[in-house]
């Protein structure tokens, strides 16, 4: 029980680089406390920006050598994978639609990827990233964070080991509220998710549905077949959906549903799932990403909390605190990062490295996959097959 | 603030007959129990039974004039009709395939019916029952029970006050778990829900389903227009739909959801509702049925409670107990029929004697449409409008 | 699973007289609502009011004979012991300081009693009442209503069959939060609970706390034998202590402790225990009565939930509805006088009638003699004996 | 909104040295964490151990100068105060009866000193630290974690603006489970808080309770006057106490009440206040850090969550998340952290640098006095006067 805090000597540490994320980009600057927290990366070359002031100015902060402070990502691509100490990996953490290229060149380069969610905004680009990975076998991870919570990996556990008995329905809602107002005002790291520029095709959708989606088919370890989506506007003046619902249908013949908005008062980052089986009923919530609600049949409902020794065996080795001190969001995306290390470590093996399936470029294209299939749903209000690629 | 303890000189009771409800019928036990604390009501007639015996024991447990104990409806219809003191109106708990003859006969006679939800299993029924009552102008209530929760008329008060802004999404859940652990060794009161012949063409969505459409329909004021439906049967055996999700669609362009299940662990009696507005949103439970959840945008989260100051003004005359200590279900039903005996007392003008609208037959009639139309959406996989008549 | 619904042929229905409770008078309108939801008790004679005119008019609204409806208690007492069909019990519902008189009066006419809590304000008048019933085993209840709650009950059967292991701590807190605007424009129902003269020589203590006390005694079967109690008035212009810590020792060594307020925003009728065991702690709060939290060492906590399967046994036996369909107030009160039907039944073995011990004149002589020795304890700063008598 | 997240460039980093905190020290291990996540202390020194390899093994893992590792806590403070680049403070991690040595010698040489809570065990040697830090002005903090969770810094901001009117009652319960099971078999790191010889002469007051005495003053600065306690051992073959009631009164005549236990099943770090005022209680639990249960007299509950704009303004200061990811305990020691770091920048002027008072030594004292004055009342069975030191 102690994947976080302690110190654990003779460790092996990572040098990484980034790509996006200068000083003030928020979402980066998780990824930095989480690998501080995590505490097997060490950020040793960077392309922060296309401003090159502002490049210099994350890099300095970061105490980097003044050469792999790069301006452009092609460079650091280049010049790394030249080095005889080149970076163990790279993080790529700029906006969406500017995913693509990076991710290319360092895959071209041969060097590892931690790539932020979504994967691209477009199918045939998404499918060439699988291909370039595949062919080399490089590893690459993609952010699903949520899959870093203990809970949740202790929800995954006990519904894979048939406590739930037969899974008979999914349910997953992720519901926010900042468009809530109106489009107004709105900050720039927001703004653009409502923008098919830089957003995609979707937007509620792509951007939190995706996570949501992720989650049924991580817990599940079964796979969406077809699917019935109606995408909305709700809120004047938004260019993309901002609520969507999708009716799922997942092999075995599971039906799951999905309600996604980012027009929702009273929900912050409202990611809550229940999955029905037939014996028992199992609820998590984001929120408060602690407990698990386990529901059986008759009986006393039972909450499940972090760190206790009816935890699933696998969950303790992916907790750091004890019972009732609250881990949080950065603990689960430090944990995401701790198993990247573990992953990292395991050299050509890194897919199987990990006692939980590893989110890989795969899973970043399912996410890919989901945006069109439901635009093509929405649009012919009708189900389709969720693209077997 | 006292509606059902209060013992108040002056008001009239009224005198009432039940067609079905022997000994041991729970459903029929809890009207009587409600009718006990609502306090203006006597049951004075009956045909409790199709069996002779357990007629004759129902009716001298409630100490009827061995005169109004009848052997049929039918009898008591014409008997009671004919009488110079006939029963002010007519209570119908004979299970739900049953409801038709009784409610006509009733009807034709000029008797007031209180009738238990869903009205029939069958559209063309259900229009009969609707223009004979429109005929003649007679009461007609289904008792839609979660209508009776103060929280929920306060949820509805708020609504229609604007406190959410402009209504963007409806959501409700009716999940339940005594179907889960299959159909071996049901009870008889369940069971049937499963028996075409007895429930009429769909299980959870006709039994639950309409209680939860009814709901949104109720709070917001708005009618469904359109749906897509897709219903399930995910427990081995069982003969009709158990789990079901309805996407809708509202006039004035308001989406929804609906999510029904007889299979869902962890859920006794499990109606939930969240409404969606501009700029806040509503949840309510009836598992824990005192608090209002009303949760602002960027604020903090508000508890409402029965029998408080912010209430809306209305809510108050609703409720009996000072808030903290719980009205439950039976004050639900009981408030109810604090409204029936409201409306009686109005004589012709009883579509409009209640604060809250009745639940007359077009709302029955609504409930058996929505079956109809999810049938047809479920089976053809596509949106379908829902009927006009 | 059948207390207050359903409708038992052959019960032995009861004749009652109350003493106070003209219209209006609320908690007295909780007796008959609970009354008619218990379904075994007829209000046939009545002095309800020391003002005729509003005694006829009580008389008169519940249907009373004339020469049943009495204008005062001693009449009522002398005319009812020589009827041939004398009430089969009383129900004292006047003002705390006038319990004494007709208690002596009733039980000296042999005629069983059902009163109010607190019994009396005098330790010596509660000894002498005690006598009286003890001298002819008349029987004798006080309302405890909160012990009416099938979940207490509950709590009440898992800690006597030792699931929390041995008793450790006993917290119990009753809040309340009426007082806490001030004494200007207290309703006269709320105003005489600080006046010495009617409420006796303790306010919050006596009013509530001795529930709180009664609780703990209740759920455990252990006596207090010492206590250690500060009387504080918070409020200014209030005449008694408004709030209240108490320390509590129990035979056989357990620690307790109770807090009591009139004076706590927030809480509306917050009667909350936890009881800690060397195995598991258990928690109730009346304003959720429904559920129980159970939480045992390093596991998930259990809610355990009225009418499931998991109950103590007994407990089913004290339910009237389905779980999920909440139970409140007025069926716990139903509940208590169920036991009361049940141990009027029993005749001269009334006080070992019923599964749950009767809360009889011992109860009410304990609530008496805990605020006198809170008072002496305030006062002297110091820890005292509880009374042996 | 962005204090461990946000990479701030410019700001000084701190050097620091640790005593105590070898590899496995799972306390040490959360500073670390927490200063890793703060991001403003680096380690560069220590005496981590009175083991030699310990020691020496625990410098290599955080990288440390050979010269830097330190295998007596005095070699440290007289080679770190000769050093020209001496640590900026220490920090005190060894068992709480080996807190004294270090500290004086740490103040002796005019270096900061953050040290874990309780100070030490013995109110002279509390009293000579205070002297020394007083003497010279020394940076000295100790670490009441629970001080750093902004939402008890929201509770704080709105106590000490008058949202609840005047303050009328405190309570705070801090309970753990731990010890419910019995002495065998306890870890080290948990058996010497029996041992009066390592814990001083309380056990759970002084390791938990003194936090919960701490957290009432910090929340309503006022100071205790008087208290009457009783400690009690309810765990056999526990050496010290094991649960503690304490009856506080607060300058002002505020009354307060302190509940804390080691032998609590279904607490794993209970610590919880509710603040009384005369307009609103106020509400908070460790366990689940992230709101506030703000409750007026008659009207809704409100649930305030950290990082939303009705935050107390300087909330959103100590906050790093938007509302809805979670900040837990690693976060909170950071912002104390934080606190530290925002001291030291500002020099001689530190006590009065942070917008929270900082937990100075004189906090520390008071710790160590609560239990002194306890030890007293309880083995007196009486009130006892606060001592003035």
């Amino acid at each position: 029980m102690a994947r976080l805090t302690d110190d654990i000597p003779g460790q092996r540490r990572f040098k990484v680089g980034m790509v996006g994320g200068g000083l003030g980009a928020y979402f980066a600057s998780y990824h930095r406390a989480a690998m501080r927290l995590c505490n097997r990366f060490d950020i040793v070359a960077g392309a922060f920006s296309s401003d090159a002031d502002k490049c210099r100015e994350a890099g300095a902060a970061f105490s980097l050598e003044p050469d792999r402070i790069y301006l452009s990502f092609a460079d650091m691509a280049a010049a790394e994978s030249r080095r005889p100490d080149p970076i163990d990996a790279v993080i790529i953490v700029t906006p969406n639609h500017l995913h693509f290229e990076p991710c290319r060149l360092f895959l071209q380069a041969g060097i590892p990827v931690i790539c932020d969610k979504p994967l691209v905004n477009d199918p045939q680009e998404a499918h060439e990233l699988a291909r370039l990975a595949e062919y080399n076998n490089t590893f690459f991870a993609v952010t699903y964070t949520y899959q870093g919570y203990p809970m949740v990996r202790d929800a995954r556990s006990r519904i894979q080991a048939g406590e739930l008995g037969d899974i008979r329905f999914m349910y997953v809602e992720y519901l926010l509220e900042w468009l809530a107002p109106g489009v107004n005002g709105l900050s720039k790291s927001l703004a653009w998710r409502g923008d098919p520029q830089k957003a995609g095709p979707t937007g509620a959708l792509g951007d939190v549905g995706t996570h949501a989606f992720n989650m049924l088919e991580f817990l599940s370890g079964q796979r969406c077949t077809n699917l019935n989506a109606k995408l909305s506007t709700v809120v004047p003046g938004w260019g993309l959906d901002d609520t969507c619902v999708v009716q799922l249908e997942f092999e075995g013949g599971t039906d799951g549903l999905l309600w996604a908005s980012f027009a929702a008062p009273g929900h912050r980052n409202g990611l809550r799932f229940k999955i029905v089986g037939s014996k028992a009923s199992l609820e998590w919530c984001q929120e408060s990403p602690e407990t698990l609600l386990f529901t059986p049949i008759d009986g006393a409902d039972r909450i499940y909390r972090r760190g206790q020794s009816d935890n699933a065996a696998q969950t303790l080795t992916f907790t750091s605190l004890p019972a009732g001190n609250t881990e949080g969001y950065l603990e689960a995306l430090a944990v995401l990062y701790a198993d990247f290390a573990e992953a990292l470590d395991a050299g050509d093996s890194w897919r199987t490295a990990t006692s939980v399936p590893l989110p890989d470029i795969h899973e970043g294209v399912r996410g890919v996959l989901l945006s069109q299939a439901c635009v093509e749903s929405s649009r012919r209000r009708a189900w389709v097959v969720f693209p077997e690629r």
